[in-house]
């Protein structure tokens, strides 16, 4: 194999191709950047880097399902009929149908990122993606963008509001979402950088985005639609199972000695993460404990506890609604962070400074392995996002789910896909018990007097099974369409055609 | 392919194998941490672990060509005849001389190392290593180890100083070395962390190495020889030639604004530049400067230029002097930094915000290539270091050589090993002329209209091999037995048996 210096080296090594940072950038913007950056459509944009088949395009999510962007670019594709392009979103929603078609038609025949949903989840689990799909975790992304592992030919940003050298940031404009902690990478690291912007503006107050690392900026009529952009539910929950667990929940991590001046907190925008948040609440102010930070996807109600003197700091790599939005504006100490800050396990993330995290499952096994990325069909459904990575990161990593949905058990032998290994997983918490992971002899020590229900988690399942009866077994096919990658670049499990 | 969770994945992919950090550290730790610390012998220690045929060992080189405890443990290795052991040095000296042995036997198969010299480079040189030479640089290393593409089965860290918990430093003691920032990695990312001193105290005043990172403490009667610690010029040369190149460089500097407010600065410890610092602080006094920082190794000449104020912080990887060691103690703008912090690309690195490098070379290319690696017949004689690292991070990267060493030119059409990248260097000085990379417009344009001998790399070519006549073309065989891994992982060049 010859590398880029046109030299022999063995080839089950990676071949250097010039430097990813630092004089080859420089050199770049000295030789090159005088040209104008203000575009007048995605179309131009083609046509002057140019984008051409096999390139590799990223994208970030904060429009959610709300984002117009990435679908303006498969549009694009479309029209010039580009082939085997590669995408690196950050995930995928069900706005984003438009992809279906491009995947079939071997346009787009490689697919990274961390999350996907609707049309595009199953077209992809149906086994028409050319190539592999490889979902990576929120922190694994940055990690493979940063050392040059995903190399991106051009990023497309979306902005809600910019000047026309591309300072910007997401909590203006029409499409405000917030913080654009997703997008930190790709700006940084992609070989082109394109600023997608409705609502252009003479000089923006804060500057999430830095024109210094902005090639392009493109004025589009509409980059989200506001109803998609925020999140469903993000209210706690009020079903009396779920209010069960969130309860057990704050008792468990009060009994563990985590409810403590100076405890750090993630939860999701889910309603029992939320009513787990509020049972915390109670305690904390009962007890007069002051939290040094909460972390994540902000809400509504974490804003609420920050405000109130519950939590000393907010890190906020993705605001979950509007409330979060007008807080980022207003609140000093309601700090945005990168996915890399968040969760690259190479850059001293702050998922490694948390004390608790609750997090979903939609199976959990004997090993205390998670599924949050298929159905026990083996449907793509979802994606990592943040869960493996503040699992490994946090003192304590808890899952609540409901022991049954819909008369099936959510603890499994063996899960379906494994998102998160089970040694990074310490307790599960259902309606009908608590499971501790047998590794964690420290946290059961504690537990030994507890009144909480602390049983196996092979008791666990064999309640389950004695309600449902034995599942039938579920035989995949052998074609592998995807893998689900950890956040430190190795293979944990494969996702198939189904 | 079959991973450590019981997964079929791809197998041209990398396989998950547990979880590096975070977690799995904490249970392990919970687990097993109630041991005496405190060992009476290397054997013990082997005993304990235990170590294994096959095992990765690593050590660092702040004791340089007085270190006894790489030695050390190879008799023991040598005592147990343990195979296909696999080491991981920072560096290798002379010293070490009682390897070759070891390499000739297949006790040591691979060596992942970023410098070596003396009788092990030739016993490798002369394809005696049964699997590969990795050389990376110093940057490079802990990228390799953090992220897991290195991993240590046991670190012997040599400590100067150290209580019986492992709380350490390097600054006194009998074989004092001062900073000991090539270990950090070792300390933090290893499996099993030992220290080794021979200065056994109460307690620590500074603590450089914390004890909760350490395993076990060994107690030897002598880590290394003083002698051989300290390296051998540290003084700014007196030979005309290179006073010449010298100060051709600082005006070269000049002349490119780069002496100014706040500058930054590393230079080596070798004679001519020392030479050059010693021009740079004249022309810094004359200006009224006050520079930044200067990093890297640290000289007394540095430490002198920081106590009259020249530059405001040191920013110290290895002490390169015992005056280096005796500032550091006494010198509170006078910082450590990890071998992570100074080069790493993943941290961004100190290399990072420089703003000058001097380097050498013992051959450069009409592509600015450098060979620091080999010499001219392709025998192993060094390794980058932090050249390549440095290199990549300075805003200006200058190599200083004579043009003639022993009648043979130090320019050569291509180097025998690509050590750095010509791309990320900008201007070589000789006595001669000064080449600039015609890459870099921005300095080109810069010294239109200056006074210096600036000439076109192919010119200096010319006139070197007019003295010296065309060199024969030498073949290297084709048998590969190391490699040069840049700074981020992928392969610059290969090495061959000579």
């Amino acid at each position: 194999m010859i590398n880029s210096l046109n030299r022999v080296i063995p080839d089950f090594l990676t071949p250097y191709q010039g430097i990813i940072k630092g004089k080859r950038k420089l050199i770049e913007e000295v030789v090159s950047k005088n040209k104008e950056k203000l575009n007048k459509s995605i179309s131009d944009i083609f046509d002057i880097v140019p984008i051409t088949s096999g390139m590799t395009l990223s994208f970030h999510h904060h429009l959610r399902n709300g984002d117009d962007v990435l679908n303006m670019v498969l549009a694009e594709i479309k029209k010039r009929d580009l082939k085997n392009m590669i995408l690196a979103p950050s995930a995928i929603f069900p706005v984003h149908a438009p992809m279906v078609e491009l995947i079939q038609n071997e346009n787009i025949i490689k697919i990274y990122t961390n999350y996907v949903n609707g049309p595009v989840a199953e077209t992809i689990s149906q086994g028409y993606l050319k190539e592999l799909l490889i979902m990576d975790t929120h922190g694994g992304r940055p990690r493979a963008i940063e050392s040059g592992e995903l190399a991106i030919d051009c990023a497309f940003i979306a902005v809600p509001t910019s000047d026309k050298e591309g300072n910007g940031n997401g909590i203006d404009g029409l499409s405000a979402c917030g913080t654009l902690g997703y997008a930190i990478s790709d700006l940084m690291y992609a070989k082109v950088k394109v600023v997608v912007t409705d609502h252009l503006v003479e000089s923006v107050d804060r500057i999430d985005i830095e024109a210094k690392y902005v090639d392009f900026v493109v004025l589009v009529p509409r980059i989200g639609d506001a109803n998609g952009i925020v999140s469903g539910t993000t209210k706690p929950t009020k079903d009396p199972v779920q209010l069960k667990i969130a309860n057990d929940t704050a008792k468990l991590i009060e009994e563990l000695g985590f409810i403590k001046q100076g405890m750090s907190f993630q939860t999701g925008a889910g309603g029992t993460s939320l009513a787990v948040a509020k049972a915390l609440e109670s305690k904390m102010i009962q007890k007069k404990i002051k939290g040094s930070f909460a972390s994540g996807g902000i809400t509504d109600f974490l804003v609420q506890m920050h405000e109130s003197g519950l939590f000393e700091r907010l890190y906020d790599v993705q605001c979950f609604d509007l409330e979060a939005v007008k807080s980022y504006k207003r609140n000093k100490y309601h700090f945005k962070m990168s996915a890399s800050k968040y969760g690259n396990p190479l850059d001293n993330p702050i998922v490694d400074e948390l004390d608790v995290v609750i997090l979903g499952a939609t199976e959990i096994d004997l090993d205390f392995n998670v599924n949050v990325t298929t159905d026990s069909h083996g449907n793509i459904i979802g994606g990592s996002g943040g869960h493996s990575d503040t699992a490994a990161g946090a003192k304590l990593t808890i899952i609540t789910t409901n022991l049954l949905k819909s008369r099936t058990s959510m603890i499994k032998e063996h899960v379906t896909t494994i998102t998160t290994p089970g040694e990074t997983i310490d307790c599960l918490v259902t309606e009908r018990g608590i499971a501790i992971n047998p590794k964690r002899v420290d946290l059961l020590e504690k537990l030994k007097h507890s009144k909480l229900n602390i049983v196996a988690m092979e008791d666990l399942l064999k309640k389950a099974l004695d309600i449902t009866g034995i599942p039938q077994k579920r035989n995949h096919s052998n074609r592998i369409i995807g893998v689900v990658r950890y956040r430190d670049g190795s293979i944990i499990d494969s996702i198939y055609k189904i």
